[in-house]
């Protein structure tokens, strides 16, 4: 159990005991390496966000708190314009790493609250809310996983088979994730799930992240091909899919990894139920469907040559690499978030969230 | 035009002008280097075809046919039961290196039945009769190619898009192939199709052969990680899928490169049609269902180090790798065939081609 415990809550970002330091694991070296770096400068949380070291937009929230308070602590001026002229350049710095990411800027703008909201205080009382700061959002980030988890877990019994596509699991967000999420809960109680784990092409998350959590956790896990998918689920190995989003339509239409909608073709054409976990803060309701969802593109290398030792095709062969696709709502057993579980029609479903 | 024809035209497998070994395309080489290698023992062959340095149904029927000559001429006995005894021990041997595709069994037992309907006749007779089989199945193919090719054609127009799966172009059989061969053919003729090829994981045959051979041919050719499949579709971009084939049963269903099976489902969730190319050669008449098709399971390094500078998965890391699936014949479009197109139902189409 203490095996369990240890595992299922990798900690892939925390502060460290002293406060001078975030403390990560480079991603980027998994699964051969399981490397904890510490940075505390400005230059090198700004790198580990923006080469991958820490991925998954809630991980790089809980990063980014615990960032901007490490480096609150090293401003020189004790007087609060001062201090705050330093905190919010520093501040604004961090969130140019990854622009996009919406996580990032709404964990540092919520930082930056708490300083502007206590400009009366002397400097070392707002450090101290500023550690309690960063402390909470992790701490909320574990909760709502947690709730996301339960609710999923309700959905299978012990002895299933699922499958999952892509990683979000608890390098993404915090202990347990939200894909992941009912997985290694269920495994924490004593169940166990038979999963199988999509590689996840181009970037393998599957392959590198999925199934190097579970395994650690010491959940069965099987890795596939994405193209496996197919005869997993006619030899009746699976009773359920577990994957997370990126972003969520009003109609319940979601964004995931690219490959989503495709395993969810699958589950409906085999009559299984294909689940999409997140937390409601995914759920983007003034985004009316998924055609109104841009879907980004990547570089080709990411396909013919990364990872690879030589390259895969020729120089010459173009390449289409689309980092999400959108899977209709029709597709969609039932969307779970932290306030409990949605099913159709999604529009009312999905706005009583909000209600 | 000269450009196209040395291309379509590769020759991936042949005799050696003095008749002592088979030459092949080392594949697992391409698309990096072309290079020839001679096989003239039989674990150089047996090795050759398990470690898909040659690969493709029909491609391993023209080896194996060559090979089993090849090894026939080396065997000392001058007595037919001598002879015979050796043949059979080395056809047997080389018939174990794959279990799915039929042509490998069936050259090789079309090559027996020569012997065995010659034992009146001196060995060296013998031979002779061997090499004009194996001759024989290999211009066979080049025909059977070209007739597939065209019935193919007679299904799409120019400037059509056509999502490929594996490889089943000249690399997999001879001259044009049949999944790729209605594309070919049609370049050939001056015709132009948006090809999206999936790149096959775990082999990447799709990647590393089908564009390859659709590029240097001058087709308008686009990779594509296998999950991306769904969203091309999505796009509108595909009118028609065309795939090769390993075994067909009796009832329509088709044994083919793992990840088949989930294409069909997409193109028929998308109502786009899916057509399955193969010599008649293919269909085992005596195998009612896809259900009776062996599928062979092969190793977990192809998913987690093959290709890689480093591996992706942890080294206790369970892997599931079929390489192969089977599409039920309710989503099968058509079947086509040397001998015209079959639709269903195919319990009578497929058994008609053989009346």
């Amino acid at each position: 159990m203490d095996e369990i415990r240890k595992v299922t809550h990798i900690d892939n970002v925390r502060l460290s005991d002293d406060g001078t330091s975030v403390v990560i694991i480079d991603q980027t070296l998994l699964p051969g390496e399981v490397k904890y770096i510490e940075l505390n400068t400005p230059e090198a949380m700004y790198d580990a966000i923006y080469q991958l070291k820490i991925r998954g937009a809630p991980a790089i929230g809980i990063c980014a708190g615990y960032g901007i308070y490490v480096l609150a602590r090293q401003i020189k001026a004790k007087d609060f314009d001062g201090f705050y002229s330093e905190f919010h350049r520093l501040k604004e710095y961090l969130n140019s790493s990854r622009p996009t990411a919406v996580n990032l800027s709404w964990a540092l703008n919520r930082m930056e609250g708490v300083v502007t909201a206590n400009r009366e205080k002397p400097v070392e009382d707002i450090l101290a809310l500023l550690e309690k700061e960063c402390r909470a959002i992790h701490e909320e980030d574990i909760r709502m996983c947690h709730a996301i988890s339960e609710y999923g877990l309700s959905l299978v019994k012990d002895g299933d088979g699922i499958l999952t596509h892509c990683n979000a699991g608890p390098l993404a967000t915090s202990r347990y994730g939200t894909g992941q999420g009912p997985i290694l809960l269920g495994r924490e109680k004593g169940m166990n799930f038979r999963v199988f784990a999509d590689e996840t092409r181009p970037l393998l998350q599957g392959a590198r992240l999925t199934a190097f959590e579970l395994q650690r956790a010491g959940v069965d896990v099987t890795l596939i091909c994405d193209n496996m998918a197919s005869i997993v689920m006619k030899n009746g190995w699976i009773n359920a899919c577990f994957v997370g989003c990126d972003r969520v339509a009003a109609n319940g239409d979601a964004a995931n990894k690219i490959g989503t909608s495709g395993v969810a073709i699958l589950a409906k054409h085999y009559g299984i139920p294909f689940y999409v976990l997140g937390p409601t803060s995914t759920i983007d309701m003034n985004c009316p469907t998924g055609d109104d969802i841009r879907i980004e593109l990547r570089q080709p290398e990411e396909i013919k040559t990364k990872w690879y030792a030589k390259p895969m095709a020729l120089p010459e062969v173009k390449c289409y690499n689309p980092a999400f696709d959108v899977t209709d709502h029709s597709l969609i057993t039932a969307i779970i978030t932290e306030k409990g579980i949605c099913r159709a029609p999604y529009t009312e479903s999905l706005a009583a969230l909000f209600d």
